[in-house]
């Protein structure tokens, strides 16, 4: 699988400008001679993040160099370079400037897909259908051979929702026509045009910030704060404790607990006259706080939902694209029939949703927008996926990520004070710490000694590296990241 | 202004393999001898449309080559090359692969905006905050210096819409920090953390398709059926009698009892516990009819919003960019301070919305999502401001503009019984024909003639061209039109 990538760099240990300052403690066993071809060596830092050149406002962390940012590493405006393991909030499949995608930009036939968006719902490139083939459905879910691309990761969420409201009230009317009142009343907003019907979420759950996935999305106030929403059902998701296999019988009772309400609170919402037309779920709930769950408690949801008549739909805008080690997260459920609708962005560059037949809205214009998506992303997403195939890359991240997660298990047993609940799969990990304070405290020290993280949660970090993450990216991490903690205080 | 314009063809008709089989009982005055120098002569059509190559499935109308499309012609897959006059439901703003965008695509320094696409809000590139001055704050709508850039239409509306109730709340809660109450109840969808505030639309509006959009969308069913919403109030839009000038009284009339009901559904709505956080508005009902109000009508729209304290957004994706011989369609009011929120998309080729200091959201991550646009798309828009500064397409707009609707004029005096209340301004107008059965007969008709045209509300056709839409190309739409109109039975 390493064909393709040259040992730049013979020395075991290299960290750039930080070698010298390093605490080698914990020095990791095994690292690989091999790396990324087109980047750097390591981390260089110049001043501290953000530098004099970057002038931040409301949100920004720093201002950015992309032009001399390569693979793993971002570069920022005072040319420090920083060891990337959030990957812009998780979207950047296979590093900076990868080869591939330049030259992909350099081909004169695919100029004019950039140059020329269509309204891909009605006047589609003559090359579309072989470019889905190519990248979209060349990595469909099992059971799914239709897809509808969208812009971001909140309209396909948003239309993913439609298309279950669609396909529940079309099967509660029987396929017959709407009546004359259904088409009066949707005009103003009234039922039965527009019924009183409801999504089920989780506590905790991440799936936008558009109003209807808003009314989804339960993971931090600041989100959701002062906008109006529905009055739909929202179910615990499990609280697992850690480590795993010391807690196998609380978890699985904490797991039947939050199915039990599931159950529970379809009945109740359907009383309510608000029946749930869809079950929505991450398979790992990323911006809540990483929380993971059982292949089992998934395959008894799933069940839950074809009972109740309920569609399923599980959304992996975050966890699909290969970083667990499996090109989607629900992949690891080991089920025949997974889902109705999957959703996905992020790491596939364009928007959009995977779907059963059934779930065909019956009529056209019923899904539809001007752009519905953006073709000059499914070129580069063909590329990528050749990418991921040629390098084996779900292979090296299923590597890396047992090497990531073993280095946090002997961190947090290193510094039990400070870190717990190591969790994660592939390079999908994350990590406890005691408390706010600490972990900000530990992301900007980190940040400076050029390794950049994420929160998520109350208190977790999260790791997003990038496809093309190595055994020696993650010693090179373990080794800063070790030092930083035996300095804390 | 039309300095960069060659005057390819010397001769005043040019129809392409459409002169023998035209029909002149109208014909052009003033055929003008420019035309646009990259695009081809003039409609050549092979085969009716769709084409043997084309297969069309849902809302697919044909399968296109954009590779050979040229200016203000589209080519399909069958080698028809058609004159664009719907410019992919009004969202290509200077024609198919114009070459100033085919040359900044060969600019090696503006590859790294492509393949790397960052989330803007927390680490944009560095040149960035040039770009936005550059693109979108060149063009800010008066009184506007900020800008919020996001990946389309519905996401900008979406995002307004939040911008206005975080408004409206910090408003009430006279700017203190939420309650305890406030942040645990928005966490799960219930007051007084997610409010009963509404946003108050126009009976046949289009405002998107997510479902806080649709919530504000009552032009068709289709786009609402099946689909939960809010119930948030809607006010009539003036339904104008044309010729304007015959019937000055009875639309003044009309326009003051709209303004009425605006009123009498605010103190409803405050009084039913929904007070109206912001009124949403198109400067032209586009996908609803092409319906116009009086520059009057939106005047004092713009005072009863202000003096019930909801904000009030302009909703120009369809009329901004150029198509109404202004920049931004509300240019037309005449007004020193005309919005507190103007959004935008398609020509703009980027989503999102300018905004008043007072709607900036008070704290960071409230308007957020991963991408929040797409800064290779501001490239493009750069320049695409560029060309319109560089050829006056403003101006020729307006001239154009001037042909096609006094061509209009003449053709539904010539054709009373098919054609009726000819309208617009600049070139974004419409017609209306006398039934629904009757205008899809004469799309189709023209499109089989290398004409390609949209319909909008229940029976009217809209002119949607690209800004580099001459009056040669006017005459040439005009001729082939009265062709058909002739030949109707």
């Amino acid at each position: 699988g390493n064909s393709v990538l040259s040992a730049k760099k013979s020395t075991s240990l290299m960290f750039g400008e930080y070698k010298a300052g390093l605490c080698l403690q914990y020095v990791s066993k095994a690292v690989p001679q091999t790396q990324v071809d087109f980047e750097y060596d390591g981390p260089c830092m110049k001043t501290s993040v953000p530098g004099p050149r970057s002038q931040n406002v409301g949100a920004i962390n720093f201002f950015c160099n992309y032009e001399e940012s390569r693979g793993n590493y971002l570069v920022d405006v005072d040319g420090n370079r920083m060891l990337d393991v959030y990957t812009q909030i998780s979207s950047i499949p296979i590093g900076y400037n990868h080869p591939a995608l330049l030259k992909l930009m350099s081909n004169p036939n695919n100029l004019s897909t950039f140059v020329n968006r269509p309204a891909l719902g009605i006047l589609p490139p003559e090359t579309f259908p072989d470019t889905l083939t190519d990248s979209l459905l060349s990595v469909a879910p099992s059971g799914m051979t239709r897809v509808q691309t969208m812009a971001c990761g909140s309209c396909s969420n948003e239309n993913a929702y439609k298309a279950m409201f669609i396909w529940y009230k079309n099967k509660e009317r029987g396929h017959n026509t709407p009546s004359d009142e259904d088409v009066s009343t949707c005009m103003v907003n009234q039922a039965p045009g527009c019924p009183d019907l409801s999504i089920m979420s989780f506590m905790g759950a991440f799936h936008g910030r558009t109003l209807g996935c808003l009314a989804t999305t339960h993971s931090k106030a600041i989100h959701k704060l002062d906008v109006p929403s529905f009055d739909w059902p929202i179910a615990p998701f499990p609280r697992l404790r850690y480590p795993l296999e010391q807690f196998t019988r609380e978890n699985a009772q904490e797991e039947a607990r939050c199915l039990e309400e599931v159950e529970d609170l379809i009945v109740k919402w359907r009383q309510k006259g608000k029946p749930v037309a869809g079950i929505v779920i991450e398979p790992i709930q990323a911006e809540g706080g990483d929380n993971h769950a059982s292949p089992n408690f998934f395959r008894s949801l799933r069940n839950i939902a074809r009972k109740h008549g309920c569609a399923f739909h599980v959304d992996e805008v975050q966890t699909g694209g290969g970083c667990t080690g499996k090109f989607w997260a629900h992949e690891h459920w080991g089920m025949d029939d997974p889902a109705d609708i999957v959703s996905f962005s992020k790491k596939l560059l364009t928007g959009g949703y995977y779907h059963k037949d059934e779930l065909q809205a019956d009529k056209a214009y019923r899904i539809f927008n001007t752009w519905m998506g953006d073709p000059s992303k499914n070129l580069f997403l063909s590329e990528v996926l050749n990418v991921i195939r040629r390098e084996s890359l779900l292979e090296e991240v299923a590597r890396s990520g047992r090497a990531l997660l073993n280095g946090l298990y002997e961190l947090q047993a290193q510094y039990p004070g400070i870190l717990s609940r190591a969790r994660g799969q592939g390079t999908f990990c994350a990590i406890d710490v005691c408390d706010d304070a600490t972990r900000t405290s530990i992301l900007l020290k980190a940040r400076n000694k050029g390794i950049l993280l994420g929160g998520c949660g109350e208190r977790s970090i999260r790791f997003r590296p990038a496809l093309i993450f190595k055994e020696y990216h993650v010693h090179l991490f373990l080794n800063i990241f070790n030092d930083i903690l035996a300095k804390h205080k």
